[in-house]
């Protein structure tokens, strides 16, 4: 079976989800995955990606990213700044500029290569709070960049894009991933079990308990 | 003085060029350089960029990318590979997939950290020969993707876009950038004095001849 697919795996709640999207639509056996080590300071996620897809079972490769770090300036890789939400141009300190550009545009080459005609990523513009790049408008125009670019026909997929945190965690119930999600790492600031406090915790609970369901990751850990 | 272009400084002889351009444009002390250190074969590549921002009086900085390396399979950063016109979907091997898209969008977070609104890019179609992200269409994508996904209003020049190589020559002699030429690096064996028989040495001689001007590197090293 030729692989179709390629998921962007952060080794969160998100890209987990839409690994589960993935197998489902495509097969098992036809799905590939693809991890970015850019030098995030929690190293728990590479972790967490890799145990996701074993748990799946799913190949997972992971790619570093130097230049990030070089670049720094962002409370992501660099450790000596303090996640904040106030940054540079109103936009939060976690803000990566290009992150998921780059993001997508290795994972297409490593899909052109491959001739893997999908790549999926678990954006979403409900998490925009600020990211720009989480954008369904960014992700379009990064399509048509890297098809032009590649001369290529690769398709990015954004099933999480409209959905609410809530409707995640229900797609997450169908798909049949909620036990995956317990291997995932959604905390800023590292901590596990999760800090609780942090924008991206506060997130994730109040999706499952908008859903009704409790967080595998919780029930795992206490 | 504030920095408003960055060059995109390969060390060869186009984007030597756009930094001359940048500078007749913008004014000396408003240019800053950013050369991608991305496991090229020929190293040489680095010291000539260097060399020409020295020579030109401008800032240069050299960023890691591990990435292509990681993910191989090319001629340009792989010593395994031979140079071959005839790669994968009749790309030739030396075609890096992802490689000015990802340069950019690193250039463009750099300009986005630094509030420089311009960057000025060596990419032409006339050098096309199969590289279809040197085409004014990816350019125009890309630049609407990274606009989008930094909220930017950052605009990318390619002054040399619809230039023929003969053309190309002249705006250098117009500019007084041939001096700087002979400390360029065009030639895909990584040869100095140049191999004259790779595709990009013959259509760096044949812009030249065209122009009825003798290449500075030649009499340098002659």
């Amino acid at each position: 079976m030729s692989i179709e697919a390629l998921v962007v795996l952060s080794g969160g709640q998100d890209s987990t989800n839409c690994l589960y999207w993935a197998l489902d639509r495509y097969g098992a056996g036809a799905v590939d995955t693809i991890t970015f080590d850019y030098g995030q300071r929690h190293r728990i996620e590479l972790e967490c990606a890799n145990r996701v897809a074993g748990f799946a079972g799913v190949p997972n490769s992971v790619f570093p990213i130097d230049t990030f770090q070089a670049l720094g300036g962002n409370a992501l890789t660099d450790a000596g700044i303090q996640v904040n939400e106030d940054g540079n141009g109103g936009l939060p300190n976690t803000f990566v500029p290009g992150r998921n550009i780059v993001f997508l545009t290795f994972a297409a080459a490593y899909a052109w290569q491959r001739k893997i005609g999908h790549i999926v990523t678990g954006v979403a513009q409900t998490d925009y709070s600020g990211y720009p790049d989480c954008r369904q408008e960014t992700i379009d125009a990064l399509e048509s960049t890297v098809r032009l670019g590649m001369e290529s026909k690769v398709e990015i997929h954004t099933p999480l894009m409209n959905l609410s945190k809530k409707e995640t965690v229900q797609l997450a119930r169908d798909l049949g991933a909620l036990e995956a999600l317990a291997l995932t790492h959604t905390c800023y600031n590292g901590k596990r079990p999760p800090c609780g406090e942090c924008p991206a915790c506060r997130l994730r609970a109040q999706g499952f308990d908008e859903a009704g369901i409790e967080d595998p990751l919780l029930s795992v850990l206490t």
